[in-house]
């Protein structure tokens, strides 16, 4: 069961502490509380784990700071949406506000090698007036034997160059717990030049332990990759793992699925999906079209087809673009060879801007649509 | 090796019969004639089969009527795009051109059940000026028990009402040989009232006697539908089969694959491949979202997971959209679940137009782009 | 419902008649007679069709002619064992008995390239005393550029070797209805020199028109692959088609199955399924261990896979093997790479032999175990 | 490139030294021992990592402690066969030898509830001469929801348990490197009343830090199971990261894969891979029926799926069966739907007999057949 107290109360006041007594005043009733804070508004929840079942939701919704009274399905508990339920805020990070509303694309190496196309590629960005940016630095790879990321003796510049270019959010996969640790202590070092959403890897999306740690800390946001051969509905409760902890702030993202079908791609895209993850959760959608596609070839209209998956994830409302580029992919010492490369970046933008303001009129003219009925 | 000839000759000309006689000069090197019929102009290509490899190109460019001379990969060899080196015109079929560049809509019931149900379908098609429509008379289903089509039986209805409404061309699964002679026969008795591109469905993709059979006509022309669970590469081939025998009129038709990564969705949307199928053949590419999809559920932005997955075919560039509708699906004796109604048809025309001049504004950016590069 | 009838009652007593005519009394049943007959007794079954939930069974079993009274599932309604209601008795074929308590081997080639390659591996097979072989004539290839089989003018060389050469049972895969005729005409003009085993290609899996023509006549047996892509569910569903035309001599091959997953071996072996299959369905299984592995690697024991997937096979029960064999595989012109040697038949032979008589002992001690609990 | 040294040499032999002097005068090279105990002998071999391609391997043979000189592929560096060119001794573990020759049964509960139910189950085992087991402490699950395992808390009576019936390994789920930790000093504590071999899971199949966690201690073996949607190689890829961490006592377990093509198991069964895994690498192969199989369903013959896939495995080779069972499998917190009870043990153990002695025979007449040839 889940009290959605009304917007924008302090999960402090006095008669939330009221609501959480008479919860648990009932045998065998905990309580959690949870807050989401979006870019204009908080939601504050209580939520009530046990034998909830027999609770009567009457004497709940007598408080005057209860907006309502939810009775949960077990799945998704967390991250649901609960049938439509429940709000889909968003949240707020570093001054970027991230939703099932918002689209903001996020790209930049897959793996961090040298400080100066590190540079270069952030300078790109920041010409573009984009702040939000990826870097790998703990890279989990196939082979033991191959490149593992520079690690924590990259951190410094990395958020240093950040910092100079005013990239506010960096997306970065950890792959152990003390990595949490430092990033956070490099990012206090750095004065918080930047921010950092943490990444679970497609190869960590069952990694329970990781996913409680990065669930249990709220500083930074969480960016969840899809296990690439379990079904969705097992990484969204993987994903739970995270939300349960107590951190809400959770991008659920999309890269393709490990099969034989998807042929010449390097997986099998997957984008279809992203109207049902927003249907079944509150959580904003990313696409990474690079490790989905994993090649440059293009279609007959001269386009890549990279550009077009994003298209096909955009079209139907993805929030976030994950995708790499490097300045020098013959350099790179991973996944070059699906890299975008910079002169690519102003057409990427320009695609995409088409593809949001048709999706934008998608949905008004459906909206119309609906009232007009 | 292919010789492309200069547009718009007859395959009679006497200059053609003095390049085939060249060609077959050449020791055990068979030639086979291939005319592609476009809206607008027709390819007429000499194919010559045999070992290729020891034959110089020259004496063949210097025939003024060959275009160009291609040395081909085996790979799709005359369904294949060869690199880009050969055109993708397309073709039309009673009125209706379908190529890589045009979009045209396919509504229609998944079996037809009345005559009503069928009039009422149809008429509402004609009152929104759509010409082209789908309409089950075989169904292969999965239990011998269940409902099997009304067969041949309905034939001269459908061609009718077909006719009555403008309806130019109707796709039709054909699951034996027999009914492609039905068909022909019973269209022959209706005064040719409408036109039939004959469906192969995903359950005979490797039906390789149906597939020649429906290659070695050249009355109508075929969509062909990918198999579930075999590899695009092998799908290709396999509709090699229905190029090989003769005809040309193929359609490529993307219908979710089969796997468990899917759910719940009832396939996996695989319209990435839309861009792929593209580059690397001639083929119009078809997509069916109901099948692909199998229920009505809808995003939080109130669009149906149907229109999305179209939106992200037509956005990538999707030819043809073969769709259920149904005017009372719980009468519909196969799939009513997955139809849409009579009254989501208008939103779905809308949905699809703002998202086809997204696809166009793309292309139309992207080549601007790359003429000022 | 099915009525089993006391075993050996001719399917025309006149009891029967009287229990037929009871059936046909309630509104809307049909009945349909399946006699369905072993080695050393037949059965005789009426199966009533419609809505059977309302009838009783009481007046059915006061007939004496009447053993039991099934009420069935509508899954796998005429191959199904009905919860194990029902009896799996197996069939006898040009003196051959195949059923789930036999083991019958059937090397041979993939494809008949030459008579002496096909005199010689028949001539092999007699000194070993093997009735039973396996030779394609009609082959469905990847691609139409492939070699497809020599076809109907072989079959008067095939059939009149196997007689020379003892062989009672030739199994030779079918693509398209004709062929059918083509065989029993050939067959009918050797003399019945040998017999065939109708086998349906695993492309074929949902070739429902063919499994129907394969299943409306009764001369031949038919040997059902399961499809590579699909649920063993939709493959028994499929071989319904086969027994609901009348013809009940029917056995299900298991083949691989095609993922990513089966790697470095040509399809992921589902040899598991082999106990699945005999508890389901009343079919005789066979596998093919030759197209599940796809190669001739060996283990560090020194057995080939080929061996080791047959061993799987064999001590879960399996009763029939079928695989490749050719004297001179590099004149092979399908396949060549997976087949066994002349040489390798003794040790093949010898092992399965081994494994054998291991699940005789498994099923007699569980037996024992059970009889002494 | 490897030197295998002279059998039984101490890894601390003054001519090792010299042998590892000479590789590292070479540029960029360096070196890494390894040393393989198995039951009767012990096998050191020095790895030489870099650019060894251009190095000489006479200099190396010239040394009378080095055996042989292996050029070897980068697949599998540590843990593969090479061809057969490395030698696949196993290793010994508190008194036990696990090699790609021997067969152990590794019988326990899945995860640890009660006290009374682990003495039971290790009682159990004990009457029947087992001494090895497997018992879940640390769960991973689908859901945060679901029970995660007793955890570190029940460790001192698992092991004093243990001790008292004799058990001398137990399997057991790591997922976090602190669990390697609480388990040794748990060890430690009982006095080393028992061993354990830590199991990675397969939803940490690639969770390389886990992996290398568990490769850089040497104290406790691994068994690693296979990747559920991942090809074999890159699972193989991933037990490399282990044994290049320098934990060389490492188990490969089989667990089945999913996909859709598996039902009604609860995976599809891939123990056709037993051999493919002996073939490519060092490691003793183990196999779960458990999980591959999830349910109690039984053949026709009597016999459960459960002892059919086991049978398939231990007829080709394999040298390890954890499977699940459990005094009362009502009172599971896991899985307790595909536990076998304790009365089925001994027809398990009468069952898994019978057919290793069918593997064994099978290599006795394949050897002796390759002697006579």
């Amino acid at each position: 069961m889940i009290l959605v107290l009304r917007a924008d109360l302090a999960p402090d006041a006095p008669e939330v502490a009221r609501v959480v007594a008479l919860a648990e005043s009932f045998p065998d009733i905990t309580t959690q509380l949870h807050t989401i804070r979006g870019a204009t508004r908080s939601v504050t929840e209580i939520h009530l784990h046990g034998a909830t079942g027999v609770i009567p939701t009457a004497p709940f919704e007598e408080f005057e700071v209860v907006e309502k009274v939810v009775r949960i399905t077990e799945r998704f508990r967390a991250i649901g949406r609960h049938g439509g339920q429940v709000d889909a805020p968003g949240f707020e990070y570093n001054g970027i506000h991230l939703s099932q509303d918002t689209l903001h694309l996020f790209p930049g190496v897959c793996a961090v090698d040298t400080r100066e196309n590190l540079e270069e590629t952030f300078a790109l960005l920041a010409r573009h007036g984009i702040a939000t940016s990826r870097a790998g630095v703990y890279k989990p790879r196939t082979s033991p034997y191959d490149f593992q990321g520079l690690g924590a003796a990259c951190l410094p510049f990395v958020f240093e160059l950040a910092g100079k270019y005013g990239i506010r959010i960096v997306a970065m996969e950890v792959t152990r717990e003390s990595h949490i640790d430092e990033i956070q202590r490099a990012l206090r070092e750095s004065g918080y030049a930047t921010g950092v959403m943490l990444q679970i890897g497609t190869r960590n999306a069952q990694n329970f332990e990781l996913l409680k740690a990065v669930g249990q800390q709220t500083e930074l946001p969480v960016l969840f990759k899809r296990g690439m051969g379990i079904t969705l509905e097992e990484s969204l409760n993987a994903c739970e793992y995270v939300a349960s902890g107590g951190n809400h702030r959770i991008v659920f993202c999309l890269r393709g699925v490990k099969t034989h079908l998807g042929d010449p791609h390097r997986n099998l895209v997957d984008f279809a999906h992203v109207p049902v993850v927003k249907r079944l959760t509150r959580l904003p959608v990313c696409i990474d079209p690079s490790h989905s596609v994993g090649r440059r070839t293009a279609g007959p209209d001269g386009l890549l087809d990279i550009f077009h998956v994003t298209a096909q994830a955009v079209v139907a409302g993805a929030n976030l673009v994950l995708f790499d580029l490097h300045p020098r992919p013959e350099e790179a010492r991973c996944d070059g060879p699906q890299a975008l490369l910079p002169d690519e970046l102003p057409a990427l933008l320009e695609d995409v801007a088409i593809v949001r303001r048709a999706y934008e009129e998608r949905v008004r003219v459906r909206r119309a649509g609906s009232e007009a009925a």
